[in-house]
């Protein structure tokens, strides 16, 4: 358990999505390592996750995944039951997960053009899901249509995510890709060379803000002036109906280190200060369409947001509207 | 000579003034060089002006430096009375470089509010300038006057200028900052924290247009967007009424390992390719004023601009209208 504590802090594991998983499966291997030792499961569970909610505050899959792990261990009578519980709990998260990122793709993909010169921020593929992608799942089955023209990946600062994970993804896929700085992303739309940008989102607020990697509010604000499509990637269980506005959500501050040190040496000055925002709230407004596997939500969003929490609700789905549950979960989660 | 060169090349020497004064000082170097070897003197330096002129195509102050290197060799009847004016050049122009970055500083200053929160991109202090600095010179000049309260400097990606020389700068002045990564600019705008921008230019158009570092133009939009005045802060030489509009200026496009390899190592995948624009053009209309040791301009820069230059042509300085030139350089200037 403290491995994923680690894991998830040092972000060894990060995109929403895979922290929520990771978080889940810390839960378990507390209940495991409990019932193989005979304390008490559920104590350990409780311990385990009120640890790993501290670990990073954006995302809201992290709270969302230790709330259903703890969920599933609650609602079993014995040891061995809560293992075996919270071990399908993961598994089927993970299925969950492609599923979700599986279907978002193919509406996502439907979106942009023949020959679409795509532009993306961060890491959103397997590595970031856990399946097959949010907004590189739309890149990558649209480029399995034969309909993506090039992509450009922001290498997005401090982590590098798009120059490291995005860059070795699209690699390994064959899809035509360029790395660009971050700041070269409007100059890139002022000679058209993108048709759309395509985004993850670490929370989604009930009125359609989006809290996503810093800089994503940059680029939505250039794509709006550029008329460029702006559409944020995300399974339903990013959505945070409990959030009303994009101010609510808590923005991490991460070391400045980060931005300090690249790799093993560091850039700035010794005694240098540096700020270091690791996310950033892009306003409903910039965003032309939030592509789910529910479906493409549309503008006024907080009345798409309502419409599809309400849909996850009367299929009895909890606080989750979105996935094909196991009826097993189903019952367990109307246990709680 | 070579060495100026290859320091223009790979940026040690870099900054548009101060390319401007080095390429000068290279073919000062190369009419010395003849002059001690009883060599053509006015060859070598028409030979050093040629591959100078090659050395990066943005910043019009290199191609005005050769040329007015050149301009003064060619002036003088013999070897050494041509040692001596490239070497009287040379000083000259970084006097001439310390009253205009003065000028405009205190200019520039004058346009902040109170205890100004001020983001800059890339660096434009004495390291860029060989004087006091251009859009740093206006913070410094603010500072000196205790109407900073703090600097926003982005790191400026790819060859992190901000984070490393301009940090070093600040930091030896004394001026309050913090370094972020270029992408954290708009969320600090939409949280009110920046109360203006101001930057340099490596070319201004005759339209107002401005070229400079990549990532001034994502800056010059979301500044816009936000309502957070813009400045931009360069001598007039950085004037090139022979460049029309902005999508005349030549951006040079560097090696992608610029992008590819921080420090001393590779962030992205083997086999990745990037793209590596070093600059970008910011439309006039983006900016509030371009702050000149001549005065401050505004909007329509065509005739602002216009203005400026026939100040200039009306005071005998032929192609570089600002600058209190010495009578010698003037009467040299006219025999051309």
């Amino acid at each position: 358990m403290d491995g994923v504590v680690e894991a998830i802090q040092t972000m060894r594991v990060r995109g929403a999505p895979a922290i929520g998983i990771a978080a889940a499966a810390g839960v378990a291997i507390a209940v495991h390592r409990a019932a193989d030792s005979g304390g008490d499961y559920l104590d350990a569970a409780r311990e385990a996750a009120s640890v790993l909610m501290t670990t990073r505050p954006t995302a809201v899959n992290l709270r969302s995944g230790v709330e259903r792990a703890l969920r599933t261990a609650r609602s079993t009578p014995t040891a061995s039951d809560a293992v075996a519980a919270v071990d399908r709990l993961v598994t089927t998260m993970l299925d969950e997960q492609w599923v979700a990122d599986r279907a978002l793709s193919a509406l996502g993909a439907a979106l942009l053009p023949s020959r679409a010169r795509v532009l993306t921020h961060c890491n959103t593929g397997p590595l970031a899901t856990g399946g097959y992608g949010t907004a590189l799942g739309i890149i990558r089955a649209a480029s399995e249509r034969g309909c993506v023209g090039l992509v450009y990946v922001d290498e997005s600062r401090p982590r590098l995510q798009g120059a490291r994970l995005t860059a070795w993804e699209l690699a390994r896929l064959g899809v035509p890709f360029r790395v660009i700085v971050d700041s070269a992303a409007a100059s890139l739309m002022a000679r058209n060379q993108v048709d759309a940008v395509v985004v993850g989102a670490d929370r989604i607020a009930a009125n359609g803000d989006v809290a996503n990697k810093v800089g994503t509010y940059q680029l939505a604000v250039v794509a709006a002036y550029h008329g460029v499509p702006f559409y944020v990637a995300a399974p339903a269980s990013t959505i945070d109906p409990a959030t009303l506005h994009g101010r609510d959500i808590p923005i991490e501050e991460r070391d400045p280190d980060e931005v300090h040190v690249v790799g093993h040496e560091r850039v700035t000055p010794d005694g240098v200060q540096a700020l270091n925002p690791a996310f950033d709230v892009t306003p409903a407004a910039l965003i032309t369409a939030i592509v789910t596997e529910c479906g493409v939500l549309e503008p006024p969003y907080d009345a798409a947001i309502a419409r599809l929490l309400a849909i996850g609700r009367s299929a009895g789905a909890g606080d989750s509207p979105s996935h094909g549950r196991t009826s097993d979960e189903v019952a367990n989660a109307s246990q709680d």
